[in-house]
């Protein structure tokens, strides 16, 4: 089984943005009507984009979340963001149930620049328990490209640690749009923020506070792999641990890296049992490479070409090493019918 | 003969130092003297780092800026910043004197969060013309990881340019500290300013106004080149050139990754004329790797391991590129003896 651990809806029918939209010019309106949107518009939205390329490349279950570039948190206020990020879940429990077999849901965070993560604990556990959702989206900057919150590692998001540990749920890193005229989003924003984390826990105690979180790196692990010598290097100068030891247990990259060696060098350099196969699909870039003749995000077919990657190492990046970060994966069965997925 | 195009003064007597925090307790006091620092200072601190590197690994030349972590354009206001880093281009450029044959100067810029970057053209022309070094160091983020002045692709910065057009002297596109708790230094600010600017380049026609600008990216071009996938795929999508046509005239990378899967990826996927040797010593990582037995910063061995590199690629990437790009380098003679330097 191929486990994608990185899908965003991308595709979702317009009336989501639409309310999106009527959310936003009048924020304080907690009385707004959800987005009227049928099953069959769903059908419509994923039959021709995520399943197809499911289909296409020979990949089985997405892990799938709200698209992350629309989470917005900065935008509106606290209440806005719980308002969106539970239309947003609502949606993917939607998507779930009506494909079992290819989407199990994360859920994205009502995050707002300023407040406490605490406040995102309702949530979080209304998605596992209520809708067997197996991890979260956590954004380190919520006010969008100003970086204006704490990092990662300060007590401030120690409440919503708590809670991941207890719900075995990892979170993946994962900012949403820029609104800084500096970062582009996809480019810059994202990539960025993937590295600053990286780097935040590598020089904090955070691990030993929580032995059991976990967190996943999208986008490859940002710059880390690439400046994994540095990183090595700064861990030593600074008298921290060696980086298998202080943060290896904790922290995972996914593949989402649109390139042949790109991905050489992630499966030379980082541990395999710290890579999850990721796509990101339908994200980021959405063309056909002209060196290649297929999506650049297809990145399956890069891992495929990896030279002297034994059976057992694709197993573990396509399906093993997913299993054990999203714990609560353990145990459901895909690929019979409907009625196969567990309530939880 | 080999240069590396990207090393810091970070080993500048006490004196140097001491005079800033005096500075930085009176910053509106424009009466304080400058550092008193003997030529005898100078060169202990160079003979016992630098220079002992340079002879030690087989480099020749450094191209040498002020200490970048120490520029602090966040700190105190424009006139502390003009005074700071006429202090600190001046001891620049008596290293130059005291050992021309291994030392070339490169000026920090008085920026200033807020303040427009021709502010720095009247120091840029100083140091150019008096003192004759061949480039600057160019702060993206004067501000110190908050971000909070217009993109390098601005209009804002054009009289900068300008004046680098007009003297031939390419940037090195590099951050100072951060005052921003989310980023470390050398870990994330750096890394992450030398991705945020290569994707401002991609998205703007900067190229088209100014033709011959040269910028440098160091630390290897950030997260640019393990990326390299999506920022060919990115570029399609926003329907601009290939990247080669886009930037590549343009847009250079250093070598100052510190492992050898890092420089592979670097010279499989940049044109081997967009790459120019660098080490960043005294830096941002001082230790020995004990995989290797080698200072992490000892880039040389990693380029000289790779294999099927041509001897005529490995001079491109030694020397070739950076006379090129330093345009004023050519026609310098070193390794004769100090009056063999031309005064310009």
């Amino acid at each position: 089984m191929i486990i994608d651990c990185h899908g965003h809806y991308t595709t979702a029918p317009r009336e989501l943005e639409a309310y999106r939209q009527r959310q936003l010019a009048n924020p304080d309106d907690a009385t707004l009507a959800p987005p009227n949107i049928a099953d069959d518009q769903i059908r419509e939205s994923l039959e021709k984009a995520q399943l197809k390329f499911q289909r296409e490349r020979g990949t089985d279950v997405t892990i799938f979340s709200p698209r992350a570039s629309a989470m917005g948190h900065h935008q509106g206020n606290a209440s806005t963001s719980l308002q969106w990020s539970r239309v947003c879940n609502d949606l993917i429990h939607r998507v779930c149930n009506l494909y079992p077999d290819n989407f199990v849901g994360v859920c994205q965070l009502p995050q707002s620049p300023g407040v406490p993560p605490a406040n995102c604990i309702g949530e979080l556990e209304r998605c596992v328990k209520e809708f067997g959702f197996v991890g979260c989206n956590l954004n380190p900057d919520p006010s969008g490209g100003h970086w204006t919150d704490p990092p990662l590692t300060d007590r401030w998001w120690y409440p919503i640690y708590e809670k991941m540990v207890e719900l075995e749920v990892p979170a993946m890193v994962h900012v949403s749009a820029s609104c800084n005229a500096n970062f582009h989003a996809t480019g810059a924003h994202y990539i960025n923020a993937d590295t600053t984390a990286f780097m935040q826990f590598l020089t904090s105690d955070l691990f030993k506070d929580f032995p059991t979180l976990k967190f996943v790196i999208p986008h490859g692990g940002g710059a880390v792999p690439y400046h994994w010598g540095r990183y090595r290097g700064l861990a030593q100068d600074l008298k921290r641990p060696p980086l298998g030891e202080l943060l290896l247990h904790n922290v995972f990259f996914d593949t989402c890296v649109y390139h042949l060696p790109g991905i050489e060098l992630l499966l030379k350099v980082i541990p395999i049992e710290n890579i999850l196969f990721a796509s990101e699909m339908v994200g980021a870039v959405k063309g056909i490479d002209p060196e290649t003749g297929y999506n650049f995000d297809d990145t399956k077919r890069y891992i495929d070409a990896v030279p002297r990657l034994s059976e057992q190492d694709k197993r573990r990046i396509f399906e093993g090493n997913s299993k054990r970060v999203y714990s609560r994966l353990q145990g459901r069965i895909f690929g019979q019918s409907s009625s196969a997925r567990s309530a939880d």
